[in-house]
Formats: structure tokens, C-alpha cells, sequence
């Protein structure tokens, strides 16, 4: 099989790895590039004098999503890939950029071999994919799949007013291309699992099958703040101790449900926060996930039921808001079995798993079908600049995605 | 019996709590005269001229502390009343201040009908019982009573640098008087109670007849920060939670243990706080606090067994760091009975209770026969513009507060 010996240029590879992420490096050594800054802009130049050597159309949609796209193959659906390079402000080197550059590597070591598919790639970068500086996150790809209007997102402001519209025409990426002007036949991103599952097990590949249902509420409860010395135990509303049995109580939850289930309390805040003064107010969040829509209504419900109890029993008020909410997204199961057909083959090792953290592949899956590859990242670690994937594990995935891209469009 | 007929002048007393309340008012209505500010030395200002008005010999000693003492008596161990007049930064009209101006307008009162005891009276203004500029609180009282040496109080710095020796030159309440000179024979300070206790029970007196130990400590939890998407529930080595479950533990410790004991987490910080990722490290103070020193200490001990077990179940570590500790004061059952005879004598309820707040009596109780008198507070409410007494509770309060002089300062 002729294709099995293709080997990307995994020099070049890390080469541009290298030059993308020492724009605006920090000194921790982590990537700040947030979404239409110019570092944003800088990363965007280079990708796209890549996607030009790569030998592919560049293309900008009104969002500012870049897209390259083979100029050959018998139709106009092409077989997509692709990702983001915006970061966190912290970020690691791969979340993201790994995606975007490997599958330019990808197109561009098949284009040196002379091999052109029946349909043709294309890579993308999707704008916002973190939403830290604009919300929502994924809002590239959300509003690429129709599932955000156009003007909505462009008018999203951040925390200085600045409009997202604007920003894109500041740094030259407002294109004119109608968003809904490429429509994928099938779409594969290749990621960092940002987890500790594949690292733990010597480093596996992982066949995305599907992503949580992510349910994030803000709670803040309403206690009464008084003398922590002269208030008897049982004259108390004390907001604190109402956060506390909530963060105890979901942490419960999600082991009585088990399955894929998770539930985290990981921020809160107290008012006034002092020694020896009764909290009147706690505000905190809680993250419910679970692969199965129904399965994490229920955890809602379950956690409502526990808050309308604790405020009868301890005084208190409680009030909640909805921060964000994703129903479960699943994979496509040929473009899955196409994954570990191709890498079975190679000789790699590879597991079905689920994504805890959200991707562009989520939206684009509402298009066509649609599936991921992740690499092991060390420890699990991202948004941090210690994030880490091992080189053969970065060759081994990216060799995955060329012989998937490969399949896929030929089919 | 002659001295019953004796009355305070009321309106003079509230004119000059309207006075000295005054000073630096805040435009939410409260007061704020942090110790050895300005505003500390146009109070003290205020309270030497009153205090001579009442025929009173002022003397300040080293650590500032205003003493006023009669001029007369057969012996030179004056009855001592006072308390404090600095503030917390949003303080009420009331704390310390009551019973310094009620002190003053006691001797004036009993000065303008003549009336002069076997001993002296004296009323004395504590420096920095607020401890909010400078650590440790009831300082003043705790270097007059020989607690604390005279040297590192006036060595202690506020968080711009400024040292308190210095601050109390610039005021010009640097005295020159050794702290040991003026040795009370008896103490009675006249304070609002700072707790709901007396309210509730519709404005019935309080004679305190102890004071809580107080114990508190900082404990942090060091954990692993990991993404709450993808962290299954048994690998997590999570800080907010384990922050959660020791403030439910000290909840249920309080009740279990009943009594006077209470217990409060009132402060906690979780890092890096945010919705999506399980906290790596949560700082959070416990509030203990018993009349009983034996019993304080074993919550103290059933507290660090449960911590200690926690880290072991939770893998994670705890760092405890005491951050005061004081034990349990008792006052003098003589001083408490005169003042409990003269309330019942002059028709007005009273009641033994235990004060949960720190007050500059607990420090002067090392030197001498000591009690308290509460007057209620509205809601419990202090260290807030909306800290307020009736005045009917305060004529009551000052009234016993006189009579219970008179009759110490006779015996």
C-alpha cells in the first residue's frame, strides 16, 4: 500500500510549532494568544503562508475563520480538518495549534508526494475557539455550523468594549466569504486530550466517540451575616456552610450515579470573607457533566431538589443562573471505525474514549459526520505552559490523521 | 436612699456621642477612627476635655492610654471604668465609645451633686482595641495589664509601615506615665453586647460573666488542580471539596459538642477558582470558641483528627496555622453580684450571660475584680453604621453603670 509509506516531515512539523508559539511568548513560557489581539493576527500570517505552501486556496469566512482548501478533486465537499491557534491567557503550545499545523503537514506532505484524493482537503482555523476575551467559546465553528447568527457574534464585546466585528477588520481577517460557502463531507480534528486518561496508559491513542453535556449554574446563596462569637449555632444562616454542604453534596451525587458522570465545585467566593463573621453570602458554580442528555437533566434536577431543601432547613435564599449549557454531542460511528481501521493498521494502539472538555469538532459534528484523534498529554496538563505530549506520540497521531484525511476523501 | 435619686444627664451624654461621632463620618453613616489616626486624636481631643469638665486629673501613660482620675479618696486604687473609642473602618456610633462617654458622665454626674467616694473613680480610654491598624487587638488594656511589653506594642507597624510609637508622637498621646502607675481596685466596663442575645429577650441588661476562649486558625489544603471535565471523581485530590467537608465538620463538631461552644469557616479562597478546573489549593480560617479552656481544646483536637483523616482519604495535604488563641476569661462573681443588686434594685431585668466578642475588661480582669454590663443591640448588629441602642437601654446601662460604681468605689 503506497500510502502506509508516507511519512510527514515532522521536522518541519516542530519547526512550526516552534515559530507559531514564540509570538508574544511569556516569560513562564506559556502562549497568550487571545482571539483578534495581534498576536492572534501574527499567528494567523504565518498559518496562512503555511496553508500557501501547502498548496491550498486560502479562503476567510465573515467570522474570520481561515480556511484552506485543496484546488483540485472531483467535487466542491472536501474532507476537513482543522482547529484553533487562539489560547488561553496561559496557554500551552499544542491545544489547538497541534490541529492546525499537522493538518497543513498532512496536506502538504501528500502534495509533495504527487497524491491528490477524489474529493479535496481543506484545513481550517476557527476564530474563538477559547471565549476567554469574547463569548461564547467555540464561536468560529458555532456560527460556521449555523448554530450562531452571524451579526450576534459580531458584535460580541469584551471586558474593554472592544467589538469583535471591529477587531477582525483591526487585524485584517473580516472576510467576504459567506460562512456557510464551505460545507465539509466529513470532518476529523486531531487534539491534545487535555486529560489523564491516555497519558496513564502509556500512551494510546484515543478515538473521540463523544463529548459531555456540560451544565455550568452560578449559585449564590443568601444567608445572614452576624458575630461568629455571639450567634448561637442554631440561630445561624450562614451562607458559607450552605456552599460547603453543596460542594459536598455534588460530589456525592456524581458517585452515586457513577458512570460518566463528573460534578465540581471549583470556584467560590465569600462575602464579607472574614474570620469571624457569618458569611451572608456565598457565591460559587457548579459544573455538572455527563454523556447522556437525560442522565445530567437528572443531575440538575437532583441538585435543585438539594437546594430547595438546605434553604427551607437553614433560612437561607438561594438564587441560580445558568452560565452555559451543551447537550452531549456523538460522534460519527463510520468516520470512528475509519480512525481505528487506520491506525490499527499502522500498528498503533488506540481507544474509544469520551472528551471532558469542549472541541470545534462538537459543532462542526451538527454539518457532517464528524470524529476526533487525541494524543496523550503528559499529566493531563493544559492551559498551563507545562503542557507536554511526547514527540512520538505527537508522529503517531498526526500519521493517524493523514491516513484517515486519506481514506476518508477517496471514498 | 439618696444616691437611687441621682440621674445622668441624658441629653448631655447623647450630645456628645453625636460629637464625637462626628469626627471623619463616612457618607454610608459610619464612623471611622482607626487607632492613631487623625480622627483617633480629634476623639481623644474631645474625651480629655470632657474628662476635665468632670473634674477629672488626666494622665496619659506610655502606651497612650487617657486615664482621668478623681482628685479625691482616701486611698490611691481608684474604681476604674472605660473601655475604647478607636474603630473599625465602618464602625457604629456605639462600640468602645458608649463606655468611655457613659464613664465620663457618670463622675461629672455624681461630681455635680457632690457626692464623693471612699475611692476615687477613674475612667479610662484604651489604646487600639479595634487591633484593625495594628495587631494585636486590645492592646492598650493588654500592656496596662502588664500582658504585653510596652516595647514590641510600640514597635508594631500598620501594612504602609507606619510604627506605632511614632503614630502616637505625631498625635501627641505619647505619655510619659509608666503603664504600671494607676492600679485599678475594681473594673466595670459598660459595653453594647454586639450579639442578638439581649435584644430578643426585649432589652434586658446583661452582666457578663465570662468571656469565650477564642481559637483561630488558618488551614490550608494543598491538592492537584485538573480539568473537571475530564478528572474521573476517584482520582480527584480536590481542595474546595475537602475545604466543604471540614466546614460541614465543624458545623456538626459545635452541635455534637453543645454547650456555649460555636464554631465558623467565615473565610475561604480557593485557587485558581475558576468553574471548569478542580481547586489545587483552598485557605479557609476556623472560628472556635468555648468558656470552658477544656473543651475548646478538645475541638481543637477532634478538628485536627479530622483533618488528619481527611488527608489520608483525600490525598491531599493540610497546613494549620494558629492565628489567635486566647482562653477562657471568668469574672469577678463580687463585681458581677453588685452589679446584678443594683440592676434588680433599680427595677431593671438583668441577666448573666457570656460575651462572644473580645472587650478590654478581659485584659484588666488579670489586675483586678472585673465584670461587664451589656446593654442591647438592635439585631445584633455592630461594626456597621447600623449598630443602635435604644435610648431607653442605654439610660438603664449607665444608670446601673453609676450605681454599681458608686457602690464598689464605697465599699
Amino acid at each position: 500500500m503506497r500510502e502506509s509509506r508516507l511519512m510527514i516531515n515532522f521536522a518541519r512539523l516542530s519547526s512550526h510549532l516552534r515559530e507559531i508559539n514564540a509570538i508574544n511568548r511569556q516569560v513562564d513560557g506559556s502562549c497568550c494568544r487571545l482571539a483578534l489581539t495581534d498576536p492572534d493576527r501574527q499567528a494567523r500570517d504565518l498559518v496562512l503562508t503555511w496553508m500557501r505552501e501547502a498548496g491550498l486556496n486560502v479562503h476567510v469566512d465573515r467570522i474570520g475563520n481561515l480556511i484552506g482548501v485543496q484546488p483540485h478533486g472531483e467535487t466542491n465537499f472536501p474532507v476537513m480538518t482543522g482547529s484553533h491557534i487562539d489560547t488561553v491567557a496561559t496557554g500551552g503550545p499544542l491545544d489547538g495549534t497541534l490541529g492546525v499545523l499537522a493538518g497543513i503537514e498532512v496536506i502538504r506532505t501528500l502534495d509533495e508526494a504527487g497524491i491528490r484524493t477524489k474529493h479535496p482537503l481543506a484545513v481550517a482555523v476557527f476564530t474563538n475557539e477559547e471565549g476567554v476575551r469574547f463569548q461564547p467559546d467555540m464561536m468560529g465553528s458555532l456560527v460556521f455550523a449555523g448554530g450562531l447568527p452571524l451579526q450576534s457574534a459580531l458584535g460580541a464585546a469584551d471586558s474593554d468594549g472592544a467589538v469583535l466585528g471591529q477587531e477582525l477588520e483591526r487585524i485584517g481577517y473580516a472576510g467576504e466569504m459567506p460562512c456557510e460557502q464551505i460545507r465539509p463531507r466529513a470532518f476529523v480534528e486531531l487534539h491534545i486530550e487535555q486529560g489523564p486518561v491516555l497519558d496513564r496508559e502509556n500512551g494510546v491513542l484515543g478515538a473521540v466517540e463523544n463529548l459531555q453535556g456540560i451544565s455550568w449554574q452560578e449559585v449564590i446563596v443568601h444567608g445572614t451575616s452576624n458575630h461568629a462569637g455571639t450567634t448561637p449555632m442554631n440561630l445561624r444562616h450562614d451562607a458559607a456552610y450552605c456552599a460547603a454542604r453543596t460542594t459536598v453534596f455534588v460530589r456525592e451525587l456524581a458517585q452515586r450515579m457513577g458512570g460518566t458522570q463528573v460534578a465540581t465545585v471549583g470556584s467560590l467566593r465569600l462575602v464579607p470573607n472574614l474570620v469571624n463573621v457569618i458569611a451572608r453570602e456565598a457565591c460559587f458554580t457548579v459544573d455538572l457533566r455527563n454523556t447522556d442528555e437525560r442522565l445530567l437533566q437528572s443531575a440538575e434536577t437532583q441538585l435543585a431538589e438539594f437546594i430547595g431543601d438546605l434553604a427551607g432547613s437553614e433560612g437561607v435564599e438561594f438564587q441560580m443562573r445558568r452560565l452555559a449549557r451543551t447537550e452531549p454531542v456523538r460522534f460519527d460511528e463510520k468516520v470512528l471505525e475509519s480512525i481505528e481501521t487506520v491506525a490499527t493498521d499502522l500498528g498503533y494502539p488506540i481507544r474509544r474514549m469520551t472528551s471532558g472538555a469542549g472541541h470545534d469538532a462538537q459543532m462542526i459534528a451538527r454539518l457532517c459526520p464528524t470524529a476526533m484523534i487525541f494524543v496523550p498529554s503528559v499529566g493531563g496538563i493544559s492551559h498551563n505552559p507545562r503542557e507536554f505530549t511526547a514527540p512520538e506520540h505527537l508522529v503517531i497521531g498526526v500519521d493517524t490523521l493523514l491516513h484517515t484525511l486519506l481514506r476518508l476523501a477517496n471514498q
